[in-house]
């Protein structure tokens, strides 16, 4: 596969030029409303001092940190605020690539495509373990894929394109296979609040000086565009972290930062568990719709996308543009995530009308 | 120079440890009020539809990316919004680096140490022209020093740390010079707002297809810790710079894109014109009250930073804890920016006592 740049912003482009109505579940932006403590903590911020308005510590808010370091049971130190979940994977990459312990990066797929990109963009080589129909990674096809020649496993539970969430044996050996080969592990765990079977694992369970692992607040809170996100990172890497960090983006924005932490503070449990209640009753409303259309799909068991396919239809980039004309539903390519889901489209459960669009796609393929 | 973190976050942690009171002079944090338009954008922001809260367009917010291509007088397409102009010049330097032009980075010495520090973690190879004692770049030594292994030529006018601004002529040089070696010109004029003689010339001024113009509203709106910044490229360049943009960070946050868009619409030019009076007055009292010091100083034409030397007391590091201890003035060593200021002091004048810490230098060298 070639990544060039990831395509959901052509894809939402070609969406939002189209004529007729269009549902919208391209993107992985949240439709459901972010905690009002969040909003408060904006307005607060707000009306601060000069002072609060400049560069924050390098590495984050310090209470930010603190607040991060005690819910994930890790020292302060290992703990850095990127902007979002995308620099933290960017920065673990590129430390993977860079310290001279190979140049290949074992990637699933399908992919979520940054990942790919970042493996181009960073002169990595990218090998590919495809995962079986259920989206689950089958650790020994990654043992088999591994060499001296790896230098980062990328990996991503709940898992976006496919639902999946990987169990607590997997990431184990996946930790495992990273020692061995003196790679790194990059666990994206950004989707670790929607969890509907309570399986998920975090690579933070395995103690080991070869993983990092990667978080944010976009999907959790309902703030993509606010990048705030955290990685975690073993102690030898924390002054590379932090260099590459200071000198990739001085510091992320401060006002969102500020604004998560008073959330992170403020918010009850209440407002998590409704969100992935919500979400959990939207997938059953979009695959029982998507039965009537005769359509193939995953149950996600974590995240909140869904695969279909239909019959005599490839999931190429052509046929999405088709779907938005024809059906006023949009959704992403099976091929923008590898070779092994190109009969595929994946569906982003991020608007009230998911069974709406799989009524219409019902209603196009009959 | 060998840097690799620098070293401005150091000095303030030793600075905010110190037991005494403490004149801050390190960082380039402005003291002065924000406009209120920006805190009201920021309010505004606060109250919106939870759409708002997502990723805006990778490339930045088309409302300020409109706002910036109209008051720079470029192509909408040219504008990429950044997270700060530290993202700006990694982008801008990363593409330098990365395109089979050489791998040479023309730095001027002294240097902003930023600069030094992504030229080692880009792989590139530093060569330091010295500027005069006044701060001014000859473009003749540019013209020495590049040949076709130079991949960039890294300038910033009006300069931190010298306070030198550029004349028009120098900027052309450098543009002429860049076009000869296949090189690329960054050209970085974040301080362009604090330009106290009216000599500043943007290099947008020359048309080139070899220059990018980086820059924040960090300086000019108070806003460090807001993390918005641009980056003016030449059109073949555009797709590249997205696309590393991308998949480095996917996007700069939003409430700090919306917040600053707003303050650029609602706030008048006397805010500008007030904040450089502000610093102009400052100047003329600190480096007054450092002829009773007896220092030799430089009078900035355009920034806000004054550097000064002492007799027998070099700009080291342990010399500027020993100012923050027995002075109560907190610096910058000279060294911390290359070989030719090692003898000196950088003060940043982002503080309503400067003469007071004149003063106290004075009564310590007296």
């Amino acid at each position: 596969m070639d990544y060039e740049r990831p395509q959901f912003f052509r894809v939402m482009q070609y969406a939002d030029a189209a004529a007729g109505d269009v549902i919208d579940m391209v993107s992985g932006n949240p439709d459901w409303e972010p905690p009002g403590a969040l909003r408060d903590g904006l307005v607060e911020y707000a009306d601060g001092d000069p002072e609060q308005f400049q560069y924050p510590a390098s590495e984050g808010l310090l209470e930010l940190r603190e607040e991060i370091a005690a819910r994930r049971n890790v020292a302060l130190e290992q703990v850095l605020v990127t902007n979002g979940a995308g620099e933290a994977n960017h920065l673990a990459m590129a430390e993977g690539l860079t310290r001279g312990a190979g140049d290949e990066v074992i990637l699933t797929d399908p992919v979520y495509p940054y990942y790919a990109g970042r493996t181009n963009l960073l002169d990595g080589q990218a090998r590919y373990v495809a995962v079986d129909d259920d989206g689950q990674l089958d650790p020994d096809a990654v043992r088999e894929a591994a060499s001296e020649d790896t230098a980062l496993v990328v990996v991503n539970s709940p898992n976006n394109p496919t639902g999946a969430v990987y169990s607590e044996a997997t990431v184990r050996e996946l930790v495992d296979i990273v020692e061995a080969c003196d790679a790194l592990l990059v666990s994206d765990e950004v989707y670790d609040h929607f969890d509907y079977g309570g399986e998920f694992t975090s690579a933070l369970a395995v103690d080991s000086a070869h993983r990092v692992v990667t978080n944010a607040f976009s999907k959790s809170l309902a703030i993509t565009g606010f990048r705030v996100g955290y990685a975690i990172v073993p102690e030898w890497l924390v002054d590379r972290f932090r260099t590459r960090h200071m000198l990739t983006n001085v510091t992320s924005s401060r006002p969102a930062q500020y604004a998560v932490w008073q959330a992170l503070r403020e918010t009850p449990p209440d407002y998590y568990g409704r969100n992935r209640e919500m979400l959990r009753e939207r997938i059953v409303a979009f695959t029982d719709a998507l039965d009537a259309a005769g359509a193939e799909y995953t149950t996600p068991q974590g995240s909140f996308y869904v695969m279909a396919r239909f019959p005599d239809f490839s999931g190429t980039m052509a046929n999405v543009e088709r779907l938005i004309d024809e059906a006023g539903v949009a959704g992403m390519p099976g091929a923008a995530f590898g070779e092994s889901r190109t009969d595929w489209f994946r569906f982003a459960l991020v608007t009230p009308r998911a069974e709406e669009a799989a009524e219409r796609l019902a209603g196009y393929f009959d």
